[in-house]
């Protein structure tokens, strides 16, 4: 079974543009959306709660998307995240986009954001008990090879 | 004088989030707008017009940005575009995002789209009288280096 | 048990601004997701299906939300969508938006849309096996009063 | 001559849906930036500025739209903004959006903003030196006619 964390999201009319497919930088929202259910499913926070309670915000630093085949209303999105170079203070995420329709990986990317006290706009360590659960998920995740999706 | 294409922009409230800064995504829809202007302003036609009107799609098959000042709303962004990689299919970009209060380069990103017919969705070659006008553009603008906006 | 079509949607940090809320233009993406949704359940298509597929088009023509509570990605938003106005070329649709967390209403809205011919732009009356399931979900359904969701 | 503030906007592909014409939610994105370009115009101030700063908020408690005739990228936006109803502690707008090649009305809306304190959540009365300009302004401008635009 595959225990990466799969966010799955119907692609909706206000997605697309005036060629009949997602947009491109609208993807970066929809990898935003999957990697916010990532917090919320593997570190049991979310950034808001993260930011407005705890000071601690998650700036992404890099950002990066390549599209192979491109997307329409017609299909359900799936974004599959695994946990790429975990550092001191900073967070990597490889993405896999692929349609629930014909099982294809339709883009991936990569994001990574770093950890700061929003009260200072300094970089800080990533919180000990933070640290455990991703080192964790890190372990126990499947490795996506390209176009072998489960 | 610097020969190179600018796009200026006015940073919006609802650009931003909870966080008080321009939202990660919001970015790329920042960048996508830079290169349209791009296009009507070196190839003097639209991608609307492209789309609908000549049959010829340029969808993005990359895109990346590293973010390395935040900006708010109290700034303006300027975005200066210069043509990196000419294919024979494709186009790559280089986009420099800058604070026109301070100056500062706030990020840098790479985009690289491919033209196609837009009945067929096959790729085809840059369109001669456009690849004139992007080889005139290469070869007279100036390379930016990091940190020295003019 | 309430027979009426309920959108329900996690707040994301990306629908935030710099006030820490829901930002006010966000929330008629939401609505026109509910709406969409409501498409998919009661009329077993998709606004895209019908643009492509069988040239219909159902354009906007009014759209107003009364904002009441603020929202913030604390909450879960479902949003309640009830028929209004079945005309013979046009549609209305009165929207309740609520926090599941506090059962409260938070936002109320009028949308109305008008069914076209998209390769002629002209007005057509809705198709009959539209009208049908219309007319079956507006007799079935239940009117929601100012505060009171079930 | 005209003395009412006027948002001139090209319109982008990234506005755009998949029926080729630019998506009704996003005129709410386009209603928004226009208002806050008035704040800027007319109050000298932006709400980044107001809400950070100032501690004010202007949360809007009402925003419609009625949708004439769809616009497209090949089109630039107008969006000539008048003040409505102007109480103890809310603004009213109306604005006209008009293309600026065809000079056709293609929609108008009413905008509602509350004056709050940030720290406490509540309505404030509007501050006198801004009041001041607004009855300025109002006093001012011209009232625009359907179809009739400078």
């Amino acid at each position: 079974m595959n225990p990466n964390y799969q966010y799955r999201r119907r692609l909706h009319w206000g997605d697309t543009d005036a060629a009949g497919i997602v947009y491109t930088a609208n993807y970066f929202d929809l990898c935003m959306e999957a990697l916010e259910g990532w917090f919320v499913r593997v570190l049991e926070t979310d950034w808001f709660s993260m930011n407005i309670d705890q000071y601690i915000g998650t700036p992404f630093v890099h950002a990066d998307v390549d599209f192979k085949v491109p997307m329409t209303p017609r299909d359900t999105l799936i974004i599959e995240v695994t946990v790429g170079r975990l550092g001191e203070k900073s967070l990597g995420f490889k993405l896999y986009g692929y349609s629930e329709v014909s099982k294809t990986v339709t883009f991936s990317g990569n994001f990574v954001c770093c950890f700061t006290d929003t009260k200072s706009f300094q970089p800080i360590s990533i919180p000990p008990q933070m640290r455990i659960r991703i080192e964790e998920y890190k372990n126990n995740q499947h490795l996506i090879m390209e176009g072998a999706i489960d």
